[in-house]
């Protein structure tokens, strides 16, 4: 079976085509197989792939007329679908060209496009996006949603842990990774209504490939005891950039210590190839490529300041979905949750009531 | 004009009488003007007492029977609050026996406890916790509410911002500190509909003793460029865990990777000072007491784990926010807020319907 290609927004990014080009051709040696549609200006892509030969041989250029630019407002940008290179990558993935797209362009914007070109998949009634989170254990942790959703009520919720879940075993290989809900306290009374109703519907939902361990304070997160963090977007991205913001404030201090004598300075030196292990593990290059789920299609979204390290790991990531067939599993997933609702008393209570009680 | 006592609750806290006490020694030895009021087990306090004659002379105690555990639920906390140490020290607080209480104790409890016994101040709807969080900064910035209210309105948002640069101004000294309001986003269009009310309403307020700078994202948070850092009791838990939770994260690691080997052990050992510094910036004994804001008295948090280090530094919070009289401060507050209110139209209208949009 041949593998889909996929569509990349060479355009989007702080640092545009070269780095978009080289980040996919690195991805490319670890995932040779895939072919790629490489979407936006064709003179521009064509001198990127000048220094890739084997990537040259991969790739079609889709030309774009356009780019949607980091400040546009999603509405905006959709009036320009047919023109830019982030609606053309995502068109393709539409029509049936591509398997996914990937871009570093406007979150907003790529959300909106790829919500209305691409519409959820059957059983889901809106997209997440999540994100892969660095954690004291072997495995990153998956957090979902990071923003695609100011507001979620218990049954979106529910259906975030079963599409968190799906990713996490394609990332981690664990038959059942263990799933948690966001709260600000692990007592059953804890959070709002709609945080109580979804934990009732998980644990009384049974055959999802998932363990489903009750709530998560947001300090545990990166403790390397749970493979999925659920929770809504405002709450989610709340949290990740709190974290992504305290990382940087505990690097500050240390860079301002270390220089504060010439003593440290020379400790500093000495122990350098342990701090650049944790810089490496701190590296949001690492840990690039969130990803959309719940649509019909496969939609990453690379940070716009990745280096090609970092595009690298969006594109391997994309690859790694496309070949394990996200989609297809999050489907199947989806209908055991139906049979799980039906099980479990409390869960089909909460799943059905999910709307109205919004 | 003396000075009113502050009543310590001597039983709470993981460490419990003697941590309390040595806790409340140490604050007085800055504050030497403060008498204290020693709520709990009689004999015990008065051990703990038998190590600091200076402290014994300016203390009186109240014996209490029963202490509140740490997971008894607030409810049933509130039925025994005339024979626990926590409620006794809250009634003291009442009775005008002491101008403020300090608990290490259940906070679920603690906030029942206060909020029943002590009222909502004139103008204050619901009370807020407000912490104080490290920076690159100059200052610490003062972030509330932090899981007092799960979900809050415009008009809460309002109060909590008047009531946090309140306590802003006390410990930073700023006529006017800097004031946002957490979001996902920096764009006017982002967020919920209650915080772009509440943007709105601080926008059009004027005679405020605070500069509203619109909102800020959880990553920048440390940065040292805002005092003041408003939100809902939901996502400022999260934040503030998470914060936590990444600092210890990185600490780990950094321990891990100097431990990795021989070289980095002697890298750690040189640059030992810059560590240490660090070690103390993040230290939450350096940061203990969470103040609840917005009561007819002053109560203040100390942590269930602080050291008696971090006991001095919440009871010296405690004596400067009764010494700069925090209470009347933020009454004075509200009335100029009510004269904005008319002053902003936009203002005057998000505050009316706060209760309505619910």
């Amino acid at each position: 079976m041949s593998l889909p290609r996929i569509a990349v927004d060479a355009m989007g990014g702080d640092e545009g085509v070269r780095v978009m080009v080289e980040g996919a051709a690195l991805a490319r040696r670890h995932h040779d197989r895939f072919k790629f549609l490489l979407v936006g200006d064709e003179a521009r892509i064509k001198r990127a792939l000048e220094n890739h030969p084997n990537m040259h041989a991969a790739s079609e250029i889709l030309h774009a007329e356009d780019v949607v630019s980091g400040d546009e407002k999603p509405t905006q940008a959709l009036r320009r679908a047919r023109t830019t290179s982030m609606g053309l990558a995502i068109n393709a993935v539409k029509q049936g060209d591509a398997g996914a797209a990937v871009s570093a362009g406007n979150t907003g914007a790529l959300m909106a496009m790829a919500k209305l070109a691409l519409r959820t998949m059957p059983g889901i009634d809106r997209p997440a996006l999540a994100a892969r989170i660095p954690t004291l254990g072997e495995n990153d942790v998956i957090m979902l949603d990071l923003g695609a959703n100011t507001e979620c009520d218990a049954r979106n919720l529910v259906q975030f842990a079963v599409m968190g879940a799906a990713y996490s075993r394609i990332i981690t290989g664990l038959d059942a990774p263990r799933v948690r809900l966001l709260n600000i306290g692990t007592e059953e009374i804890k959070g709002t209504d709609e945080l109580q109703k979804a934990a009732a519907h998980l644990r009384a939902a049974t055959g999802l490939s998932l363990h489903f361990e009750g709530f998560v304070e947001a300090d545990k997160i990166n403790r390397g005891d749970v493979e999925v963090v659920v929770t809504d977007g405002f709450s989610g991205n709340i949290a990740l950039k709190a974290l992504e913001g305290a990382a940087r404030f505990v690097g500050d201090l240390l860079k301002r210590s270390f220089r504060s004598s010439l003593r440290s300075k020379f400790g500093f030196l000495i122990s350098r190839p342990a701090t650049e292990l944790i810089r490496h593990h701190l590296d949001p290059n690492n840990h690039n490529g969130a990803v959309f789920l719940g649509l019909n299609g496969i939609v990453v979204k690379s940070h716009g300041s990745a280096n090609a390290a970092g595009v690298a790991n969006a594109v391997a990531v994309t690859a790694r979905l496309l070949e394990e067939n996200l989609t297809e599993r999050i489907m199947a997933d989806l209908a055991e949750l139906q049979t799980g609702a039906v099980n479990g008393q409390a869960g089909a209570s909460a799943g059905q009531q999910g709307d109205a009680s919004k």
